[in-house]
């Protein structure tokens, strides 16, 4: 079957992200899509750059965006410019064209989406946009799809990542919103203009897109209200701790009696629930449906490689329905029957992870040195060791160690031989420990 | 268009919740979908509680699944019966009748589910499961469709409810394990019979499944490590807390280079990680591709209405594959550009929410009661309130507040007043509060 042939438009952070994951996993989504999905055109003013991203591949650049929406030969055009004149004047003409579009281009949809939306129904074709709300975290489809069965109630979400991680840092820091912005900007964090991060219309342009996803109304970004977080002071973040909550900038979407409610602005929430506790540059949405009750979502919201995996995913979406039969579109198993691979099961001796281990021992002299001796003899390191008394006999001592990774096969020989020393008083407790981080 | 008939095997919990949470959400669903879904048969042993629950719709009850999977007006069967073994005969001859199916039966798949896809890919039919991992949270529809541009690297989960909820109340409350299970057993969190829950064995099933998701391997459950919660003594529970770490039972699957981890076991995680606050019936799974990072879901995991939502999520999936034409097959916004509606946006000043207050005033005798009468007339109540020192100057006060809930129309009547009374020091500071838990 022919190549998906795609044309790019952009290759900024995202576009540049987009191509790089697209080759690097090519063989990967074969797996998946049984068809090849291949960047073809680039349209973007420094040719420069582009050439030097596609190193040598079959691909034509170009700077002119209209000629890839028109070329004939491009199935699906990703619109990764930005901003809402030529990209807007782009994806129309490449509707138009009859090819499909995908875009990350949230306030490009905010503000022209119904228009968007209703040319591609009537042209027949997809504009597909789940790069365009908490980047890597695939919402747009637990909306549209996953959480069908529900009446939606509400959503909430931390959905601007250099926001939170402003109001991250000056919460651990202690520190004022015009110091940690600075240093938010000279990580990258923050863009040189921040206004659309940290005065809400970027957290307000994705919640207009969840409302209308969750409660089948109109795109009105114009009715929402707005208000960021440049007025926060370090002390009501202080107070707002002590009383037990923290305070993020949440995007919120409320079904009520009397319509709907739209609103981006700083809350104070309790610390105990999960989203309280997303910090630094990540995303996370709560959709709470009438069926299902709360359901989180959380990753990175933004990022050259998590933003592209959701404008390739809707790549593969696409691919899947022209390439497959509809009983086919997703294989069963994520992966097509055929590209099965039968990568062996480690067995478990041969696993690595850290382990916890209780060594319940008689209080004597000469323990630790045996105990420690065996470890190291079996190629196990000691991360951490505290000694804690005996609940009910006063002559024992529980040993707690945590140990470095090592394989379980290691783990087996240095406990049965800690086990027979003499004065081992019980059982050996070992649990293994994942840090759950790489 | 005729509306899609289906046929229910099994009104046990999930199978009376199906039907309820259909029926009850037909009309939104119908906005979804272009199409009404009506169950039309249902097979159960106990027809009385059947026509108890179809209360007069126009339904056929028989005894006889095999009835149901044969009738030639059904498009859709739904299995819900659990077991091995006439769930298993009765999805394989729904499969060779045409039928579409979709279960909930995680054990059936993890030991037959080879099997029972390729008996669906040959008969060109959809076998669907998004209700058999982790209930009402959207995680296949994550694995196959939301991050299929990653490398899958992989996959931790919390993913058995009645394990998590005995884990949480050991920790909470200082118990051990065995009377915590009899407590969970009271509850309804566990079965009378708790063993698949509490060895592990329900959750080596789903993440059997995970695995052949992420991986693209075939399901092989009996090369799964397992390992329960039976063996957990409270003083782990408390030593790897005081440690910084919480133990949870884990469902892991992970590629390293000598082939797969697939594995079920209590472990320690570090407590600041999201995943080790998910407590008691609730469900979370990280999902770490080599583009997206890490990425977590989240919800209840069991229970009537939340796995409902999964298995109807899966009923919209096939309806609009065979309503809708590829290019629309989700429409752009969740909703049929037709179906939406013009559901007003609420002004802000209606919008309902409780409030941090900040006053700073001047510290002299009469202020709380000005204060307080205004917030009175003003329809507001106070749920708690803090006074502190002034960082800067020591004849000025800060007062704390948080409201009940009010609307934004009172508190902005209420601080204006507030803010002409003479004591006032500095501008009032006001944030809404979101308990999120409605």
């Amino acid at each position: 079957m022919k190549p998906i042939y795609v044309g790019l438009l952009g290759i900024g952070t995202v576009g540049g992200g987009t191509y790089t994951v697209l080759k690097r996993n090519q063989q990967e989504i074969v797996r998946r899509t049984g068809r090849n999905i291949e960047i073809r055109m680039i349209a973007d003013l420094d040719q420069e750059k582009a050439r030097h991203l596609v190193a040598g591949d079959p691909v034509t650049i170009t700077s002119d965006a209209h000629e890839v929406v028109r070329h004939p030969d491009i199935d699906i055009v990703i619109e990764l410019i930005g901003g809402q004149t030529i990209a807007k004047a782009a994806i129309l003409e490449a509707i138009q064209h009859g090819k499909h579009v995908i875009t990350a281009n949230k306030a490009l949809l905010a503000a022209h989406g119904n228009e968007i939306f209703a040319a591609a129904q009537q042209h027949n074709v997809i504009v597909a946009y789940e790069a365009a709300v908490a980047g890597g975290i695939p919402i747009i489809k637990a909306l549209r799809e996953g959480l069908t069965a529900n009446r939606i109630e509400w959503i909430a979400g931390i959905i601007n990542g250099t926001s939170n991680f402003i109001l991250s840092e000056m919460r651990a820091k202690g520190l004022d919103f015009h110091t940690v912005l600075a240093h938010a900007q000279q990580l990258g964090y923050a863009e040189a203009d921040p206004t659309y991060d940290i005065e809400g219309i970027d957290a307000a342009h994705k919640i207009t897109l969840m409302a209308a996803l969750a409660f089948g109304v109109p795109i009105r970004f114009d009715q929402t209200y707005i208000e960021g977080i440049t007025q926060l002071a370090n002390d009501d973040i202080r107070y707002a701790e002590e009383l037990g909550y923290r305070i993020k900038l949440l995007g919120i979407t409320k079904r009520v009696s009397n319509g709907i409610e739209l609103r981006v602005h700083p809350a104070l929430i309790p610390v105990k629930r999960l989203i309280a506790n997303v910090e630094g540059v990540m995303n996370a949405v709560i959709v709470k449906g009438d069926a299902v009750g709360p359901t989180l979502y959380y990753g990175a919201g933004a990022g050259a490689e998590p933003t592209a995996s959701a404008v390739i995913a809707d790549l593969i979406d696409v691919t899947r329905l022209f390439t497959a039969s509809s009983e086919h579109r997703v294989p069963a198993l994520a992966f097509l029957p055929a590209q099965l691979s039968d990568t062996p099961i480690v067995p478990m001796e041969a696993v690595e992870t850290a382990y916890y281990l209780r060594l319940q021992v008689m209080d004597k002299p000469g323990v630790l040195a045996d105990v420690t001796r065996i470890l190291a003899d079996c190629g196990i390191s000691i991360n951490a060791m505290v000694q804690k008394e005996h609940a009910d006999e006063e002559n024992k001592v529980n040993i707690i160690m945590l140990t470095h990774k090592t394989v379980e096969g290691n783990i087996n020989m240095a406990t049965e031989k800690i086990q027979n020393l003499p004065v081992m008083a019980d059982k050996i407790i070992r649990i293994r420990l994942e840090e759950l981080n790489s």
